[in-house]
């Protein structure tokens, strides 16, 4: 490999980078979508736009690229740079695992069923229709079809739950109804790309399409590699998570992610996406002591190739077949409003929520975000989808990902309550200022981390950890009037409560000083 | 890119970042130098070893690559991974140009500058001339027998450093001029390399070799770079940084990291190796507020990429054409070692080093490491070295890092003074356990950190800190006879100190409690 080309991809990879954060940031700061920023800022520097501008020097930084030795290439940029952002997918999916919250799974799974299952099938659906529709499969077996069904399935509850957080609408019950209809939605979702992708797979395996045998073929093996490495995951997963926790967290993250690529690796192995394997490696050892650790260490390593990977899908949007497919586009993404506003709106009345909630549940449910946009460029660089249908689906991703939160808004906004038959007290829980303390910055972090173990000790939870903002999000696993937010700057302690729990605050805050105060008298005795 | 090639290449990724870990943690269990362990773990799962063994299903996990399109491949391993490990090799030098000590540098680096000319003079020639020896060269300017020469310049001091750490030698004459050595050291190697490289892409562009008007142009443009850069970083380097600090850590570390990367490719540019910018970026960014902020971050980051650039370097280690150099290996091995310990330790007599200490300095010279295999492996890539020198390169790696620390711990074991007029003294600094604080382990946190800060402000200043075994070594700035460790083991605090600073700990430690006690008691009243 000489010098140059190297130079060139390097290059590459910093434009991609810089522009994916700085669009990133940007889009963040308005209160949307980092992913959306990111991907945008891949589509205005690559190949079908700034990128194919020959510069002095450099040339074009971003020249399409045609062929792979005698192979015509699928993709228009390099297999070195796509390669790097797969690395970036398949963490990203680890971490989704990772993140999964099986307590809220278990808790609000039953009653978020139906508004999961409704908000899988109407898309999917409507999802193949519309490619039928205008004429870019000739049968509802046609993989191109199916491929735009699959896409349209997962939710991205990212801007979602960031959005309800700053409103501290969170703990609502169409909050937490929309988080637990989401893990669903996820699995779901990547079920469907697995059956989708084994299907692609075998009917160009195979020429011309369906058996009953190979789907049954494909089903076992599908069925097997998810059995087996769930036991695998029973079996080993304490233990790999105590060899894990012996090694210094760099080591144990490098080891971590060893595992997440090889067990990728073997779902390909097995007709599945690799992206299928790394979720459910994230999803293993998302129960485990180590996982909530790796969570926290992979986030942070992950961002030096996340942002690449969703860069990278922007670079392969080709505008002017995205152009040609403009009212396609456009009608997908419409299918793709009803597909969850109806699909989960719907049975959301028939579990308690009136219009009001339901509407809350189905718009909260309609970012597609990330999830789609691994789905699109695995179709595209398979040869699965065409350039013009990825077009369609990077379309839909970006206004349903961008439409959600304007709408969010104003509908939680509402004061009314969005269930039929809401408590009495509904509107009592409202959080306010309660105390604050000043002091060195040394002595704050020591008393907030000492409360929060408090806390916890006292039957509450945590609900959301806000590492950047500093701010922590506590409610009372059995009483969920008794709620409350501990943000610390720097020498500033600030506990904002609802009025069910002033007296736990009180209390914990004596505690705490009694015990630093004790602390002090026994080491100055000593 | 078809999903199964794309599998394969991650589960290559994935076999390759286990064996880096699994013998990188071997070896720095048996306080090896970790790097040689991941090179190792390369060696072993690579092409020419484990890899060529054809699985069940797997087939070859590296079979060995002989051609990209039309051209002959120079490695053995795809360039979608030797991609993947080059942004590891150049995030490596930008973590080394981070973590430049420049105050060290301003301090001994006088004192230091002979000894480390001469550990890089002596070292270059004895490369070039053993390369000629065995006839991989004809005359000195013969680009193999240059390039082997620019790879034993360079010291690695991490295993030395950790040695003597461990050893708590830091401190020592010998250790700082050490230190300070290798910091010229990396200068000069890194330059040499620019040269040499240059000298080679002129000599491939214009036929036969050497012109004056050549070098002149290549110097001009390399010292037009270094030039440029070092002006754009002194003008904009504080501005960058407080705007990089006002984001949070993932974001401002992405953008580092494409700046460095961009940095990289520029300089290949300006015809120098894509690590001299990467280095140099990292220098530039390492006397800002953001320098240490970014090194912290980046030191996790890089650790899912940087080890998997060393197995990648193992994976090229061509055992066959090894095996056919093993007397030229061992005889550049020798003169690895007599360049350092004559080249580095006579200048050390001449500096007011008695034999032992100039042994010492000589030996801890010795190691390679990093920086020759990244030099090493440019050479191969752009097929300027062949693979038997390659090899040796490896080798002569291998055996100086191998052997450094069986040598340096006897010869710091032995209590004699390394200097020719030891100051009376010298013997009595010795470190004893001094106080020991037991408490909750939120409240020793917060006192180490108090405890720390108020040190620094009493005219201490932070030697060395240990976050994974939370150990800071601290050494008053003027009195070096005022040297203490704090260690802290969750609720348990350890102050290990010097006689002369017994006194320090005492007040520093009462002035803590004074604080948290009036910290509580200020809380209390309000």
């Amino acid at each position: 490999m000489d010098p140059e080309e190297l130079a060139h991809l390097v290059l590459q990879l910093a434009v991609l980078l810089m522009a994916a954060k700085l669009f990133g940031l940007l889009f963040k700061k308005f209160k949307q979508s980092e992913v959306l920023g990111e991907l945008i800022g891949g589509m205005v520097v690559g190949p079908f736009a700034l990128g194919a501008i020959t510069l002095p020097f450099i040339g074009k930084l971003f020249p399409v690229i045609e062929s792979v030795g005698e192979h015509v290439s699928t993709l228009p940029i390099s297999t070195e740079l796509y390669f790097f952002g797969q690395i970036g997918a398949i963490l990203l999916l680890f971490l989704v695992g990772l993140e999964t919250d099986a307590k809220l799974f278990i808790k609000y799974g039953m009653k978020s069923l139906g508004i999961a299952l409704g908000g899988v099938v109407l898309p999917f659906f409507l999802g193949v229709w519309g490619t039928m529709m205008f004429g870019f499969a000739d049968n509802i077996m046609d993989t191109s079809a199916l491929f735009m069904g699959a896409i349209m399935v997962a939710t991205s509850v990212g801007i979602t739950a960031r959005v309800l957080s700053d409103m501290y609408k969170l703990d609502t019950q169409e909050g937490v109804t929309i988080l637990a209809a989401a893990v669903i939605d996820d699995v779901i979702g990547i079920l469907i790309l697995a059956l989708v992708l084994s299907l692609a797979g075998g009917g160009a395996e195979g020429g011309d399409g369906f058996s009953w045998v190979q789907l049954g073929t494909i089903g076992l093996k599908a069925v097997g590699f998810l059995g087996g490495m769930t036991l695998i995951g029973w079996f080993f997963g304490k233990k790999l998570s105590n060899v894990l926790l012996k090694l210094d967290g760099k080591s144990y993250m490098a080891i971590a992610a060893a595992i997440c690529f090889a067990v990728a690796a073997v779902a390909e192995m097995f007709g599945l996406a690799m992206i299928i394997g790394a979720y459910l490696a994230g999803i293993l050892l998302s129960v485990t002591k180590v996982g909530k650790e790796l969570e926290e260490k992979l986030a942070g390593a992950s961002h030096l190739i996340v942002p690449v990977f969703f860069a990278i899908m922007g670079t392969l949007v080709d505008f002017q077949a995205m152009g040609a497919v403009l009212v396609f586009g456009l009608v997908i993404s419409v299918f793709a409003v009803i597909g969850k506003v109806l699909g989960s709106g719907l049975p959301a009345l028939f579990t308690g929520f009136n219009f009001l909630g339901s509407m809350r549940i189905g718009i909260g449910m309609l970012p597609r975000g990330e999830v789609a946009l691994i789905v699109a460029g695995i179709g595209l660089s398979a040869g699965i989808i065409s350039g013009e249908i990825f077009g369609v689906a990077i379309m839909m991703t970006l206004i349903t990902t961008l439409m959600a939160p304007m709408i969010l808004i104003p509908l939680f906004k509402n004061p009314k309550s969005g269930l039929k038959n809401p408590p009495e007290e509904d509107n009592i829980e409202v959080i306010e200022p309660y105390r604050v303390l000043k002091q060195s910055p040394h002595f704050i972090l020591a008393m907030r981390d000492f409360l929060i173990e408090e806390f916890e000790k006292k039957g509450y939870e945590l609900l959301r950890v806000d590492k950047i903002r500093g701010i922590t999000e506590i409610v009372h696993s059995e009483d969920k009037f008794k709620i409350l937010t501990v943000k610390r700057d720097n020498g500033i302690l600030t506990i904002d409560c609802s009025a069910g729990s002033t007296a736990d605050v009180d209390a914990i805050v004596a505690s705490g000083l009694d015990h630093f105060e004790q602390a002090v008298a026994s080491l100055k005795t000593t």
